[in-house]
Formats: structure tokens, sequence, C-alpha cells
């Protein structure tokens, strides 16, 4: 490897007026305090390792409280409460399987030709989506490419089995933007391919992953028509049964067993530090708590959660005292209901209370890049001037949109300028969703370096105001 | 995870002149054949896995010279062809090993007083370094910080084993810093602890990771000083003996087996191809293609070869023909003795080329942030304005700093610009030189990206010049 090399991101504010030079001070303290002191990653082993899957409703949730209330204590916070609110409790019931049959395999060299009678697939069911039982479903599988493809071949789909094999653009730079443009298939699928009739519905993976691990999410159905079984395949295994598909007629048969128990109590957490000058306005920092049931949500949104933690340690630590008040908030239910943000809102504006900011991290614990922030024009512009504080720091860029799911409700009910960390998105779906969200896939220092951005742009708002 | 987020660094350049609306164009032409088509995965998926290891002088390096020269011809190059250079040919000879003898434990609850009579640490000789054969060396265990401390100490480590603890610093953002502060207990800890008569010399990896690999390395000794053997041990491993060595004396035994073969005949792999315009211009880009014995190489440097490639590749696909000649050249031996290097710009001298810009990658395929530059001051300037036209591919801060290794005689020897890629630095240290440098630890999509932002930059020193 090379041997020398500039210290880039470290170098670039040198001279700037007074007020600033103070806050390349402050900014430069609490980035040695978390990169050298942080606790974040032995608390992410922790939320990972001992506690694991947590969606809402489940006793993971229940535990993951309760451990978050304590883990804000543990970091300093002077008050800590949770705040109830009804989530959904949708379950997943059993393994869930697809299976094809019937293959008529190619001639292998040296053998007789042979007759695949069961192939497995590596499916995982959509959240929310209904279950099949034990005797599962069964049809024919009818590929298609995308909702146009659908409704072409709208009259050929009744008692079949839908495959969506729309691919993920890989030409995005930002994968997020893929991700936009594909999931549609995993939330409309399963209601556009019940319209006309199908059985059930097997999608490709919302993922450029290379592995084959299924990609769970939240579907939705429309209620116009019968729900109907929905998994996700692995890249691989759809990728086969394309190429399968392309010269044979195929059965699958689908089992699954999701199905909703009533609705039960969950809890925003929240830690509150009062501000010494204006107390009266609410700067929310947070991540959500709850993560799907078939991994140990690392990234989605463990680093999140943790991150907001470590703030809190580390302004305690550099014995910061705000100016405003401060809330530090793990919510409840993001994944398949942001009931947590919806409370959290409601509240706030019950209670008349002024946010004047809230920042999410919810992209996962990678290297970070920058903001994206929903903001008036002239808020934005004050942002931006900031820019050049966060960026020996790697999150120096500043967009004029983003946000995150659990705080856009703040930003509906009361106008609340918003923003979302963004961190490097290139490993981000890889993970997400799928059972290999696990502590492995997080390094440590990119996880530090989310928390340190996170903490100068909340202590630049603190001091600044909006 | 957040549903929407800004295409932020896709949607940065949006209206600028034709000249750079051309070259965004361009660029996003690049950038979509290498991210939707790019075969650097799979190729380095065979280099590591199917070469493996390939240190100057070995095995691996002569079946990764021929990879080299054909997988330059598979990316579809017109000439290729080796340039001959003698490499040095050092041997690790054996399994390194360390242990201490003779600690008296600390009192284990409800065990009486125990005696630990050997206890192996995770060890690696440093390259270049001697062996002490079978038998081993054998010393008291003197603990250092710095060389300031070993000072202090000097007459207290004659015949003993001197282990360097210093810490690599955390709080540096870009992790090359910490590395360019700690390397010199590797390069110098040998030299400086013989120099006091020290029998053997053990030093702290130079890493901040969290796991407890030894990192390998070269080292050097000095000349009017015996040659001493010298290991490498896990930072783990480090702690332990630094918290034993708090309340007591322990000895340790060193066993290496290092030893120098006669130099050998190694070479650089070069890929050219003529400009159409200014065909006596020359432009190189490259990578090393030696690694450590003990790992794969993946980031270092199987990485840059990988992208190197890809350029090629990506350049044949879209049908581009460059103004000027492009060397596309895998470099021997950087790792112990920057051979390879040195004997490219010896040859560029001799032939008295005009080398108007080199480029090298050889700092991890992670995603790229930038570009560090060696050049004269108007030419940065030249170069900078093209910024911007990186930026929506993540590679767009242009540090007037930086360079490659491989790279660096040909700006001694002719003044030639040169630059280093300069990826996100977090991860690079808890693999480099360690055996878990391997295939898993890169990610397609940083690796492509790498490769996009690399050829970007080709393309425009090729159409402007320098």
């Amino acid at each position: 490897m090379r041997r020398f090399i500039l210290s880039a991101f470290a170098s670039v504010s040198i001279v700037y007026c007074t007020a600033q030079t103070d806050d390349s001070l402050m900014i430069r303290k609490i980035a040695s305090e978390i990169l050298v002191n942080s606790q974040a990653y032995e608390n992410l082993r922790y939320l990972t390792k001992q506690i694991g899957p947590r969606l809402a409703g489940s006793g993971g949730m229940v535990k993951s409280e309760k451990w978050g209330y304590q883990a804000f204590q543990k970091a300093g916070a002077d008050k800590v409460f949770m705040q109830e609110c009804m989530v959904p409790y949708w379950v997943r019931g059993g393994k869930d399987e697809a299976f094809v049959t019937g293959i008529q395999s190619a001639k292998v060299k040296g053998l007789a030709d042979a007759r695949i009678t069961k192939k497995s697939l590596d499916v995982i069911a959509l959240g929310n989506s209904i279950g099949s039982g034990p005797k599962g479903i069964a049809g024919e599988v009818v590929e298609v490419s995308s909702f146009e493809d659908l409704e072409q071949k709208k009259d050929q789909v009744k008692g079949k089995i839908v495959f969506y094999n729309y691919h993920f653009k890989k030409d995005f730079v930002e994968t997020f933007d893929g991700y936009s443009d594909a999931v549609k298939y995993r939330g409309g699928g399963p209601g556009n391919a019940a319209k006309y009739g199908a059985a059930g519905v097997i999608i490709r993976s919302i993922s450029h992953g290379e592995n084959n691990h299924p990609h769970t999410g939240g579907t939705r159905y429309d209620s116009a028509y019968p729900k109907i079984p929905a998994v996700a395949v692995g890249l691989q295994d759809a990728d086969w049964l394309s190429k399968e598909l392309e010269s044979k007629k195929l059965n699958m048969t689908i089992k699954t067993y999701g199905y909703f128990k009533p609705d039960t109590i969950g809890h925003n957490v929240i830690a509150e530090w009062k501000g010494s000058a204006f107390p009266d306005e609410i700067i929310t920092v947070g991540a959500h708590l709850d993560s799907w049931d078939n991994c140990e949500g690392a990234h989605d949104d463990g680093a999140g959660c943790i991150q907001t933690i470590e703030i809190v340690r580390a302004f305690k630590a550099i014995g910061y005292q705000p100016k405003r008040t401060i809330r530090f908030v793990l919510f409840a239910n993001e994944e398949n209901g942001v009931r947590g943000g919806n409370k959290y809102a409601a509240v706030a504006k019950e209670k008349n209370e002024q946010h004047v900011f809230a920042l999410e991290s919810d992209a996962g614990g990678f290297t970070p890049r920058g903001f994206g922030f929903t903001a008036k024009p002239e808020v934005f512009a004050k942002i931006k001037s900031w820019e050049h504080l966060l960026r020996p720091y790697g999150g120096g860029y500043f967009a004029p949109e983003g946000s995150g799911v659990d705080i856009a409700p703040l930003n509906r009910t009361l106008g609340t300028t918003i923003a979302g960390l963004m961190p490097d998105s290139q490993r981000y779906f890889d993970y997400h969703h799928a059972r290999n969200d696990v502590f492995e896939a997080v390094n440590k220092r990119e996880l530090d370096l989310g928390a340190v951005n996170m903490a100068a742009l909340i202590y630049l708002v603190d001091k600044y105001g909006l």
C-alpha cells in the first residue's frame, strides 16, 4: 500500500473567522471523544447479539425497549421516559418455503437425463403478508418483468403464482435510488397480482447483492382484492427460476404462516436534556428501535439507535450543556407502521411543543458522506453554510432533500426542519432486511464517524438555532 | 430504513458549459458500463482465490504475472508486454511463534493460585526480517511505549526482547495519518533496539482493528548493528502482554525462520494503448501486483490491479479511443523493494519518454472519496477544475498532496504529475498485511466505483492534457 497520503479530510478547514474556529475546535473535541472512547460498537454488539430481532409487538421489542432505557441512563442521560403507543403485531408464524416441481433438467454430462422433482428456493414471506397455512398454495409460475408486463399478461395469471423479476438497477450511484425504483414491487406486487386473480406472489429480492439471501420488508394489500401469500426470493434463485422458465412451464408451491395478532403496546424510548437558554425549543435526534424478525437489525437500524445513545454519552463526557432542549428518541415500529413516529408528532402537536429540528439516522452504520434536509430555502441556506465544518469528518455534503421516516410526521404536522444522515450507500442493500444484517457487517470506525457527524450537526443547530 | 432519499451524488452536476456537459455524459457512460457490466469482482475472485499470496520472488508472483498478462488480453488490450526487473526474494521459512513462560497468574476466584507455564501469542515475523531458527531466541520482555521511552530504558534492554507497544492513534479521521504516525516502529524498531543490544523485537501491530490478527509489513535493519528477529503481535495479545507486565517480569521466546534467497527475475506487466493524436504523451495507470505472503492481498493491492484491468475493459466496451498513449501497469515488488516502480521510471528516462501523468490505486477497494495529487500548482489548479465532474461518483475531492509508491519514481525522475486514488480509509487497517485481507473483505460496488472514478480521471487527462 502507499505509505504516505495527505490527511485529506482532516486538513480541509484551516482558517475561518473566530466563531467558526471555535466551532471547529468544538467539533474536533466531539470527534476525539467519540473516536477514542466510543461505547457505540460494544452497545451494538449487545443489542444485536443479546437481544437480536425486535419486530413491533414481539418479545424482542419489549427487551429492546428496556435495554434502550437503561442504555440512555448508562450514557448519562438525566431524564429517560417511555412514550406509549399501540403497535401492530405481525408474526411470521413458521418457516417460509417455496419449491418448484416437475423440472425436466438439462442433460448433465456423463449422466442420463434427470428429472428434478422438487427444488427449494431461498425465500422469506413479506412482512404483513398473509399465510397460506401448512397446505400451501400451488400454481404455475408466470414471470413478469414489470407491472407493465403484468398488464400484458393479466389474462394468464388467474390461479397462478406471479413471479415479479424486476431487477434492482445497478447504474445508480446512490443505491437508495435503485431501491426507490424497485421497491414498488414489494409494496404493490401482491395487490396488483391479486387484482387479476393470482393465487400468490414471489418477488425478486429488492437488492443488488452478491449472495442468495432473500430480503423481506413490508408489503400492503389492495383492500378491493383478496390477500394472497407473498414471498421474496434470493437473487441467485430468482436468476435460476427465470432461466428455467425460458424453456419450460413450472409449478410452484408456497407455504407461509404470517398473521396479525391484536395491536399491542409499544414505546418510544426518550431521553430528554433540558436546554439552558431556550428550553422550549426542542431538537430531536433518533433512530428506530424495531427491526425485521429475520435478522439482528444491525444496520437497520441498530446502528442509528447506538449512534443516538453515543451522542448522549459523548456530550456528557465533554461537559456539554445544550442551550436548547435535546430529545434523543428510539422510535417504535418504523418497519411496518411508523406508529412511534406518528405518536411522537401527535403528542408534540397536542402539547403545542416547539420543534425546531429533527435528525434521524436510518441508512446504516456506514462511513458518513453528508446529510439530506427537508427545510425551507432560507433555513437550508443557513445550514449549508456549516458544510465546511463537517467536511473534515466525511459528512460535509448537505443535500436539499432527505429526511427519516420516523421524523417525517413532525415535518408534516409542525413544519419542523428535518434531516437524515447519509452514509455511503454502496453496501446497504447487501444487508437490508436480510439475515446477514448482523453485527459483523458493521465497522466500528464507520459507525463512530456517523455519530461524530450527527453530534456535530446537533451542536451547530443547538448553538445557532434555525 | 428510510424509504426515500435524494439522489445526492447523482444530481450534483446539472448545468455546465457544453464541453463539461459532454464530459458529464462521457463519464456517465463510463460509469454505467462499469457499474452494470464490470468484470472486476470476478477477476478479483480469481486472483485472490486461485492465485492468492504473491510476494516478490515467490511462485505466486510468477503465476500472478502470467494471469495479469492474460487478464489484460481478455479485457481487450491490443499490446501487452512484460518489463523485466530483478526483485528481492524474502522467504518466511516456517511458522512464526512467540510465547511467554513463567507467568504467575492472578488468583482466580474459587481456585488456588495457578501458574501458566506457557502462553502463545498470535505473531507474524516482519517482512525482510532475519530468522531465529528453530531454537529461537529468548529473553525478558522490556515494554516501551515509544522510541523516547526506549532511550530512557536503553541500559535495560541488552540481551532482552523489546516490546514496542505504540498505539495506533484513533482520533485521526484519515486512518493513513495514524498509520504514518505509527509505522516507524515497524520500520525502525528492530534497528533501534539492536543498537542497545536487544536480542529481539515484538511490535504492536500497526492497526486499530477489533481482532487479534497480527499485521506484517517490511522492516529494515540499521547496518551498523546486528540483525535481530522481529515479529508483530495482534492487538489483543499486545494488550494482554502489557497488562501482565504491569505486575510481573516475563520471559519470551521468539522463533522465526525468515531469510533472503538470491534476487530473482520479476516483471511489470504492461498493457499499452497507443494514442491517436499525441502518441508520445504517456499516461500511466496502475497498481502493484505483489502482496504479502500471509494473505490474499485483496485490498492490498489486488483491488488496484483489478481496477486497472477493468478500465481497459470498459474503455474497449464503449469504443473509446485515447488521444494520448495509455499504459496500464501491474507493478512488481512494491511491498519490499519498489523494484518494479523504479525500473519503470528508469526505462522511461533511458528512452526519453514523455510521461504526462500517472495514477495509482493502492489504498484498498473501498468506496472512493477523491484523489491526491503531486503536481505543480498551475497543473493542480487545472485538475481541480474537474472536481465537480467526479462528485456524482463519490471521488470528487481533489487534494493537493498524494501519490503512489510505484509511480513516485516517475515524479522524482521525470517530474511527472502523479496521483493516488483515495478510497474511504476507515476499514483499510483492519485488513492491511493481515490474514484477513481476503476477497470476502471487498465489496463489489465499492470496487467498481473506484474503477469508475479512476477511468473518469484518465479520460479527462487524456482529453485535455496537463
